[in-house]
């Protein structure tokens, strides 16, 4: 796997990276591009954040928590490889959870569930979060563009697409540390960043070493890199419309959220 | 079809509207919504933006305009009706030109050709705008989002999107007027609006009777409002973007354009 071979001319992009050498450069996209480093998520993490601020926040990522299982069922239905289906539907079964107890007659809550748990803990009802109504269309659209993503483009890149995990452990544990800090009425909804405390870095682990191993050619690695920057964007994308919806300048487009008229569903002061 | 049926004991919402209430609905939709009023383009007519921000204008909105032939393909084929085939393939034509002269010899140049006439007299390399390097994601995403609405939703839907040209031609007239006055630089790239005057008003005068005619009930007449306020939202969602990257606060995102880097290749100072 360390082997080097230069399989064209140009040894700078030909040269096959050492599995380690690979680790290297997606952290280091990471450490650029991650959104851990995204002013809102600084705010946020100061405790500068009002809470009409954190409920814009809470209700808008709800869209992306919701499209999670459509995104990893798109990749489950793109591969015959079995073994990668009984590895990768796990992350289907944590954001979905069992409701009705499932077939061990266990109730679990999934992720979407417990992110419910802190819209209503920010203050809005969990109906307005499920119905989507005033998530910023710029949200909606980074959000549907990491599912055409790994519809579209090819298997290894849709599951390199899923690296940003690699960041999230330490992002989740800084966030729990200050959310029950600056934001103490979040208390009762924290239940999904700690379930993602474990979930995430398995995630990680998994999909960069099978991203590692299918990665043959220089080609191929660079394509991971690219689908995890692609992934960065989406999530700084994301950010980006709260912030200046939210932030600065504060201009949240036609037909969004408005932290005043939510108020009044709020359901602690 | 100005006749009023209640269908449903909602009535309200199940009156079928006559052809120039609808199209007073639409309207309505366009004056609240439509970009005309979105600070970006206050600024630009007010001879407000520097050169770096009408250069991330000109590269950004290159991408949706390299897309809009993709978005009339997809509807094109969408469609077993010949004669809506016919009257549409008119904006393929519009926008890609025969740049080899075509099937009667005259070279004429499209949309996209004239749009790049535009990147260039802001002085930016029509080859950057085609790689679409540093286009905003948020930009890609909101474009995208259009293609995927005409491919996913009816065709009902998908030629009432269109229906924002039915507020173009006075957003262009004014435009022509004030990048002339507070941008003369600009003046050689100014063919794409030339062009657009009359292009966009029979375009929409075209769509929005196709859209009236196939709108039979309230509840598609409803679509079509909704398809209409959707593409208000994608148009806006560009907007914004640049507005935040470039203006207030100021913030591209990782690996787009940035106007000092870019001035070195302008062609014109």
């Amino acid at each position: 796997m360390g082997l080097r071979t230069v399989t064209d001319a140009n040894a700078k992009n030909s040269v096959v990276l050492a599995p380690a050498e690979l680790e290297a450069r997606l952290r280091q996209i990471g450490a650029d591009r991650y959104h851990h480093q995204h002013p809102f998520h600084l705010l946020m993490h100061e405790g500068k954040l009002s809470r009409g601020q954190m409920q814009a926040w809470a209700l808008n990522r709800y869209y992306y928590q919701s499209q999670i299982p459509i995104k990893d069922a798109t990749i489950l239905a793109r591969t015959q490889d079995a073994e990668l289906r009984r590895a990768w539907r796990s992350r289907i079964i944590d954001h979905d959870g069992d409701a009705d107890g499932g077939a061990r007659g266990v109730e679990r809550p999934g992720g979407i569930e417990k992110w419910l748990a802190l819209v209503e803990a920010a203050g809005l009802s969990r109906e307005r979060a499920i119905r989507c109504e005033g998530v910023l269309p710029a949200v909606r659209y980074a959000v549907d563009a990491y599912i055409h993503f790994v519809a579209k483009k090819s298997l290894l890149e849709a599951v390199a697409s899923s690296l940003t995990e690699m960041f999230a452990g330490s992002l989740i544990a800084l966030r729990m540390d200050s959310l029950r800090k600056h934001y103490p009425w979040l208390a009762p909804g924290l239940a999904y960043f700690e379930g993602r405390i474990t979930q995430a870095p398995a995630d990680a682990a998994f999909a960069l070493r099978w991203a590692t191993e299918h990665a043959k050619t220089r080609e191929q690695q660079e394509l991971v890199c690219d689908a995890l920057r692609a992934k960065c964007d989406i999530l700084w994308a994301q950010l980006d419309a709260l912030y200046f919806a939210y932030v600065e300048p504060g201009w949240p487009p036609p037909g969004t959220f408005r932290p005043e008229t939510f108020a009044r569903e709020g359901q602690s002061k």
